[in-house]
């Protein structure tokens, strides 16, 4: 089957570069208003595209940019599979950076080259030339879903806002995210966790305006210095989070989640040339991997109050602002945390000062596969059938929202494999994708679906 | 005497106003060098006025603006006293703001309005035109030295510059000063303490640049955090500075100036009211008025890190920097305690990020008069017969740091007693000065200098 597939790629080459190409010029930046009728076309050209390769395609209405919707009904005895993906990219400043026009794809030495190449048209691109030829060989026997957002550069609130009207439409078994990146190239990556995040702006108010610190520093509280003492509160000198009930959910990894953690390679060396900075944060009973993958954190983003310019400006400030997102993992109920964080700011605020939180959001839960699933262990035969290499299993410090909300409202399983590389560029100038990986991509998607397939069958006829 | 003195004030008091109104229509703004030429045409004014006035007086160069400096001799056995004002004011935005055009002086209701009508030009004006008086009438036995600098709204640097080049033209037994204020109009008060000064600036460095919170949320160290803490280290508990060293050479008011002190007026619901905030801040054991008068304190003007705007961006600031400003008190010596401030950043700088002293200061030292010595009894005595009221000793907590170095240059005891009030608004648009307190100012600059010499005489008297 992978020869066949790999053969099946290597033919149609050319014609998926082309196809591909007409994808990467739509100028759809979702961020910049100006770009909506971009975003628009592209969306359009999408669902006409998946019409196309035999897909029911339309195009789903939000308050803000459609969503792309496609789907073509399998064998009822195959399982559901729901693709997602998004077809807006992240704005092209500084354009004088870029080698080539970000909307005029070039391909050079092995690479195509434009904004989206990697995040995330390409990753979608392989997806759906997988699925393709899966179809037009008759291969394809599941039920096959695909969800196509314009918005997840921007905070995906449009498909955010349509979730639960939209529950039995998504309904699946897996769910399918090539928006996800490898440890290496040529070597097969599977996202096993991501955090969950939530975020608070809250300004602590003192004097009416800026008072002279001559006539009164040492007798009016200053809201910098009540900031600071706040700030400080949250933490316990062992670099845990000090709010009340923080933890309480929050369960360690798994004896064989640590075990599997600790083949993740982490080089503290490497870190502190990449970063500039030891990972020395957080709680010292965790690895720095276990740390970012299994541990929630609470993270500091801004911290602003009086003057910043040159030279000496002798004012107790009016007020001063915090900006801060927590990481939540499994079992953290996000509204929970959020109110904690926020009693606990108010308890601690220091007398003379006035805390005022101005601004608080949820963007969802932590996602985590149980790496005994058996759906973990076939990705990691295809993977490793593909790549020749061993599989690494990966814990991500960081959130995809619309991802946790998405598998929790489709009810399905949710599968994170991408082919995405450091190398690629992705948000920068120059953003690029190697066509090795894209065809890493496709194969990986066509040899799942398959083994999904196969996977069933071999269950359902049990059960016959 | 004072009724001689009040009758010729009213007589002459056309001509003061006009002259003065030539004073006030140079646009000496200091801080900005479009006035440059004016404030040197304001120098060159004063310069021929006081060379009118009997006085040897000529420009001083600096490496900015000059100063003004005029001399006249006395007798032997008389005292010296050297007058200190400026001749640059504050700018004048909002320019929309003023009723009448901020250098079109304009007498509205007993009031000259201008800018610098009170901040300095008003209360030097007066000081001159009482020397005046007091030289036509063949009065003035003092020696007098007149200074009068071009930059006091933006740093002094010209004048602190040269101060120690100066030393011996500047020797003088009483510096007097009237660029202060008053409690309330009609009551007069001597300005008995100001606060030392001294700043810092200082940068908390983490990673190379902004990192991914998700991605290093837990396990980077966190500037904006590593600087709460920091900040918050510098502080007890209880209010104190807890930076070792910084108390050491700080002696408690004696049991005579809590006594004085406790008569400076202070209502809590009033503070409350003009500032928006409890006066809660500093050591308990010291009232408000103490805290501010006598004891010194560590403010932050300035905090910023990261992110800032609206909404959230998920980050690790690369950096965090920290503004702050400490207040003297007599015996702290300001090159020791920024030494022992930067010395305890150093030694608190949490793991894992780095601190840089950007930017560092000494402003000036403390000043503090004794409450006990002849020249503030005459001063009382001078007050009480001209205001009728019974006068107010204050401790300010602000700084007027050339006044430190040039008392200390000069060999000079100072003499801090101005007729600024509240509603002038100096430094704000619509600045003004009443004809009564200019008058009350002119009273006493020529009884104090009367008193001076009569006290020197009876002394002198008792010596020969």
């Amino acid at each position: 089957m992978l020869r066949e597939l790999e053969r099946e790629f290597d033919r149609s080459l050319d014609r998926y570069l082309d196809e591909w190409r007409e994808l990467l010029a739509f100028p759809s930046v979702s961020t910049d208003p100006a770009y909506a009728g971009a975003c628009r076309e592209c969306a359009a050209w999408l669902t006409g595209h998946l019409a196309g390769m035999g897909f029911e395609a339309q195009l789903l209405p939000t308050p803000s940019l459609p969503v792309v919707w496609a789907q073509r009904a399998g064998d009822p005895s195959a399982p559901v599979v729901l693709l997602y993906g998004h077809y807006d990219v992240q704005p092209v400043d500084p354009l004088e950076e870029w080698r080539s026009p970000p909307f005029v794809p070039e391909l050079r030495n092995g690479r195509m080259y434009a904004r989206g190449a990697q995040d995330n048209k390409g990753q979608l691109f392989y997806a759906l030339k997988a699925i393709q030829t899966l179809a037009e060989r008759d291969l394809l026997r599941a039920t096959v879903k695909i969800l196509v957002e314009g918005e997840e550069e921007c905070g995906s609130s449009g498909l955010a806002g349509s979730l639960s009207a939209w529950r039995d439409r998504l309904k699946a078994e897996v769910l399918m995210v090539t928006d996800t990146g490898t440890v290496a190239p040529g070597t097969g990556t599977i996202v096993m966790g991501l955090r969950g995040i939530i975020h608070l702006t809250a300004v602590l108010r003192g004097p009416q305006h800026d008072l002279h610190s001559g006539v009164h520093g040492g007798r009016a509280p200053n809201p910098a210095q009540g900031m600071a003492q706040l700030v400080t509160s949250l933490y316990t000198a062992e670099g845990r989070v000090a709010v009340k009930g923080f933890y309480d959910a929050v369960e360690p990894p798994t004896l064989r989640e640590r075990e599997l953690a600790a083949r993740i390679p982490f080089d503290s060396a490497a870190y502190v040339a990449s970063t500039g900075v030891p990972p020395v944060a957080g709680e010292p009973e965790f690895t720095p991997v276990e740390r970012v993958g299994f541990r929630p954190s609470l993270d500091i983003n801004g911290l602003h109050s009086g003057f910043g310019g040159p030279g000496s400006k002798t004012i107790i400030p009016a007020q001063a602002l915090v900006k801060m997102t927590a990481r939540l993992v499994p079992r953290q109920d996000p509204q929970s945390c959020l109110q904690a964080i926020i009693r606990h700011l108010q308890a601690h605020t220091p007398p003379g000062l006035r805390l005022e939180v101005v601004e608080q959001g949820v963007g969802g839960p932590a996602l985590r596969l149980d790496p005994e699933v058996p759906l973990v262990a076939q990705a990691r035969k295809v993977l490793e059938e593909i790549t020749r290499r061993e599989v690494v299993l990966l814990w991500e410090g960081a959130s995809i929202p619309i991802v946790s909300r998405l598998a929790e409202v489709a009810g399905a399983q949710p599968l994170l494999i991408g082919f995405g590389c450091d190398e690629d560029r992705a948000h920068a100038p120059n953003e690029s994708f190697s066509l090795s990986q894209f065809r890493q991509g496709y194969l990986y998607v066509a040899s799942m679906l398959a083994h999904l397939q196969a996977q069933a069958h071999t269950a359902g006829s049990r059960r016959g």
